[in-house]
């Protein structure tokens, strides 16, 4: 059992100085028992490569699997002692201090089945011919190599993950994680991922396979040597899949029309754009494997846990038992936030605790590899939250996160006062809301900012669900505080959610802001046996006596003027009334605050908050 | 000089059934006036290959010609005798009462040089050689192109199109007949296209040219035959440029991830977007050549025009007079609407007559060849109103237009009474605005309906300029009435529009409306000297009273619930002088009518609808 404590240099105080986990050194793992396929056969031996960084405590508690894309390795962070420049992939995210922090988490990052990078793949021999794999290695799919994950758990020590993180197709590896080895995960971060191929997706991969098969260097995938490789095909796929890695608006910023030299009437490049894709082609065909290429898009094109249950994600998500972070990113048109939100869907259909942040961002589907100041907050208060969950994590005190300019820490946001509306509810608004909520009740909160109400009734009445929230601060907020929060634009409706999924379904302070008032309450009372509504009294006496005077009102409860108020759709509770009794809607409790307590009498001329509860008769 | 006006079978009773124009027959002209081309080189002779449908008018004033994009050629319409498949590419636009209507117009299509498909390009002898161009034909670009077209015209005895149309690299032909023909051309219509291409479009076209250049076949582009020819990197070139074509959104609805038979763990084909794509490409690198192929996207990475004018496309398209009608389609994601933005806005600068249509439709950028509704109805309008101008089109009177179900015609939409809020306002309203527009004024009228008020301002005031509508039918009705409009939506801004360049900006009833208020009265002022802007007034006693009574007004001006009304930002008169005076506003001229009568006395409480004119200081 090789060692696997002592492969990081935390301790070279010039890394500590950039923050690197410092030289490392892979190994390699041998397994000689056999390893099934999903295509039928079997992998008699096979060998995994790997590296480890940060120390493993004694309960084995704190140790996170990072799972790599197509064309990345074990190499996660740090650099080779002997290759400096080499550093590894995700080395902005993985360190002492930095979102998934090596000083406090045991991090392993292991080279794929069928990949090309040291683990058994169609370049290593076959012990069985003497020869290279070639052709003559099998297909293997995401379930495969989880499988094969395992194994080096086991190999490791490591019964339970505290997490399994990926971007992309490394994604689908942590999702595949959580779905069948639910008692072995604690945690799944899936990032820009998908729950399967979309038939673009499956298109661009095709052309990329046609690419390399019709080489006529490709010899149905015996070429003699590495460098006999197919390299014009493995040129073009890289230069395919690089174009959808980016997005169109970075790719026109950092290259635009911008040429060479000048025109020159002939195939040679001319252009800057093509020069660098040709540029990252040549690279790609140096040092990878088009076997390998070919079977990984296979495995992209495969993965579908839903196939397993008819079809129904929600179904093959059910087993799991973890919790989720899923992020994705505004400008990926390679895996579109659309995606995740399957993803999401799937998982609160089931009641997993899940939370999702839609990061903006211009770089397209490579923004999981660049340090956005969003995406890393979140994800460091994912592990801060985690860290705290897993008690006294038994490696050595954290040195204090420095404050970077320019980046959103967890400590400049996170903790911020924030998401006003919610903060400024009233006491006894609170306390409202809490009792009519039913004891373990099922609670969606339209608007949750930093989560406090969801919080508050999970204390006093045991609720349980999650919060939807459109702000960046809120969500991160929200994930540092251990909420479930969706990001999501209330206007877009609640088609993530399935109908009478909830008790209660709150919109505090927010009807008013709404578009489409008539359409939020109509989807509230769907997904939601009962509605919580609260907002501001247009009727309150000092907003009639403005008007009167011919001006539009200002007050404490409506703050904004006309023509910057958020405030679109403002009503009385007059008005409210009648909205309600025009649907038959039924009104279970009503209560009207003004300076925080309730008022009896008159209350559409005194009262400033409403509060409502109701339901469908 | 051929015969150019009996190849249509328009008397064919079957052919009319369908609405097509029949049989028709290619041309070729010959030419050996030498054209001297882009790159230096010039071709001493050269062949055209042509197709003419409907019937040239003895004042030769109805002349179209139809541009073709990347693989397509001059049959654009009608079949062929003895291969009655083989039915022109535009077929649904282009025939006896179709959008582009042959009983009106004669038009002509043209396959371009360098093509395959009978014009003279790297498969058709050279004379000097007696062998096949095939790498020794040079790479031409677009302004080659239509330099070869003009002189078709000329053969054709055409000194000035009625109208040049094309979409894509078509509508970038169209657009170079206008810039540097001008007084060649009445209409542009420049679809589906783009000022340039952007880096994304340069990259998948030289991922495309790599495959062909890499195919060992392709033999630096001197094949010994078309047979021997790169069929495999035509057949990738092909499958990639077929993604591009598409919609993400389409793709999936047609394909999904439906597999042909079952999963094979190999690289058969599996899934049926695989085996579509190979037949594409299949089939492409069945009827395509390879040279052709490597120019004309070379044509597409030049098109340039700004290139000429330091970058500057508004100075490029300063030299164009005709009128253009720009359209693009919502998921065209090759061109993107924002493209043809660019092309509306430098046309817009130059204060040139242009329309645009950011038409609905699913299909991506294939949709510029298929039958969308108001896509159509647009050109159809267009083409009808050219008709009008033209006068007396000399030749035989029109069929009526059946109505077909599903579809919306002119018959239908154009004519339809809409844009109820323009229509609704009083002539009193109408009158107030007129006296205050001086002389020859330049109007922007954001939310222009069918273009009333400014049809109403062009006859009353000689007023010139554009219509700003976000709504289908209000394009379509302004396009109808020969109103100058762009269609956009408001809350975007106005960021299409210069620095001052309009005498008045109106906004009539639409402020109330808007998200943001204070930035698009700031933009008003900040592209006009002056706004005009109408509104109800909150104010109106008959609301004073219903607040008082304790609920949300509705009234003849204000007919909406609270709850559903798209009036977000209402306001009284006292409320718009403070907000005026606030940002230090001159009020030129104030009118607040009720019942359609000006309202003198206590205007803030007995005035319906306010009109302000205002300028900065």
């Amino acid at each position: 059992m090789p060692s696997f404590s002592a492969t990081t240099g935390g301790a070279d105080p010039e890394a500590r100085a950039d923050r690197s986990v410092g030289p490392v050194v892979a190994q390699v793992a041998r397994f000689d028992t056999p390893l099934p396929l999903a295509c039928g056969r079997t992998l008699d031996h096979y060998e995994l490569a790997y590296e480890t960084y940060g120390t493993l405590n004694a309960e084995r508690s704190n140790a996170v699997l990072v799972c790599h894309a197509l064309n990345a390795s074990h190499h996660v962070a740090g650099f080779y002692a002997d290759d400096p420049d080499n550093v590894g992939w995700w080395d902005n995210m993985v360190g002492p201090g930095k979102p998934l922090d090596t000083d406090r988490f045991f991090v392993v990052g292991m080279n794929n089945l069928g990949s090309c990078f040291g683990s058994t793949g169609p370049i290593t021999i076959n012990a069985e011919t003497g020869k290279p794999w070639g052709s003559a290695f099998p297909v293997l799919t995401v379930e495969d190599w989880v499988d094969a994950q395992a194994q080096l758990a086991d190999r490791l020590g490591i019964a339970r993950w505290a997490a399994v993180m990926g971007g992309s197709l490394g994604g689908m590896q942590a999702l595949d994680w959580a779905i069948r080895y639910p008692q072995r995960i604690a945690n799944a971060l899936v990032i820009a991922a998908a729950p399967n191929l979309s038939a673009e997706n499956i298109a661009f991969n095709e052309v990329a396979r046609q690419a390399i098969l019709s080489d006529p260097d490709f010899h149905d995938g015996n070429f003699q040597a590495f460098d006999a490789k197919p390299r014009r095909g493995l040129r073009v796929a890289r230069m395919i899949g690089h174009i959808t890695y980016l997005s169109d608006e970075q790719m026109e910023a950092k290259f635009g029309r911008k040429l060479r030299e000048g025109l020159n009437f002939s195939f040679a490049p001319e252009f800057q754009i093509e020069s660098y894709l040709r540029y990252q082609g040549e690279k790609f065909a140096e040092y990878y494997d088009a076997n390998a290429y070919l079977r990984i898009t296979k495995a992209l094109d495969y993965f579908d846990p839903a196939t397993r249950t008819g079809g129904d994600l929600a179904q093959a998500v059910a087993s799991a038992s973890c919790r989720f972070l899923v992020v994705s990113f505004t400008t990926d048109w390679r895996f579109p936030a659309s995606r995740s939100r399957e993803i999401v869907k799937a998982l609160v259909r089931t009641r997993r605790h899940v939370s999702y942040a839609e990061v903006a961002a211009p770089h397209g589907h490579d923004a999981f590899l660049l340090d956005n100041a969003q995406y890393h907050a979140v994800v460091r208060a994912w592990f801060a939250r985690m860290t705290a969950d897993i008690g006294d994590i038994g490696v050595r005190a954290v040195s204090p996160e420095p404050s970077r300019s320019g980046m959103r820490t967890s400590r400049d946001t996170a903790l911020t006062p924030m998401s006003a509306r919610v903060s400024a509810i009233d006491r006894a608004d609170y306390a409202a809301i809490a009792g009519w909520v039913e004891p373990n009740a099922r609670v969606l909160d339209l608007g949750c900012g930093d989560g406090t109400l969801l919080r508050f009734l999970g204390k006093q009445r045991n609720a349980t669900g999650y919060g939807i929230e459109i702000d960046d601060a809120g969500v991160l907020a929200s994930v540092a505080n251990g909420t479930d929060v969706i990001q999501s634009d209330l206007e877009r409706g609640l088609a993530g959610f399935d109908d009478g999924a909830f008790d209660v379904v709150i919109l505090s302070q927010t009807l008013q802001a709404m578009r489409r008032v008539e359409d939020i309450v109509a989807e509230m009372l769907r997904v939601g046996r009962e509605a919580i509504v609260t907002f501001p009294n247009f009727g309150h006496w000092s907003h009639r006596l403005q008007i009167a005077r011919g001006r539009m009102p200002v007050s404490k409860s409506l703050p904004y003027q006309w023509y910057d108020t958020p405030n679109i759709h403002l009503c009385t509770v007059a008005d409210f009334d009648a909205f309600l009794a025009a649907r038959h809607y039924r009104v279970l409790d009503r209560v009207v605050l003004a300076g925080g307590r309730p008022v009896a009498f008159m209350p559409n001329l005194a009262g400033e908050l409403a509060i409502y509860r109701f339901r469908k008769q």
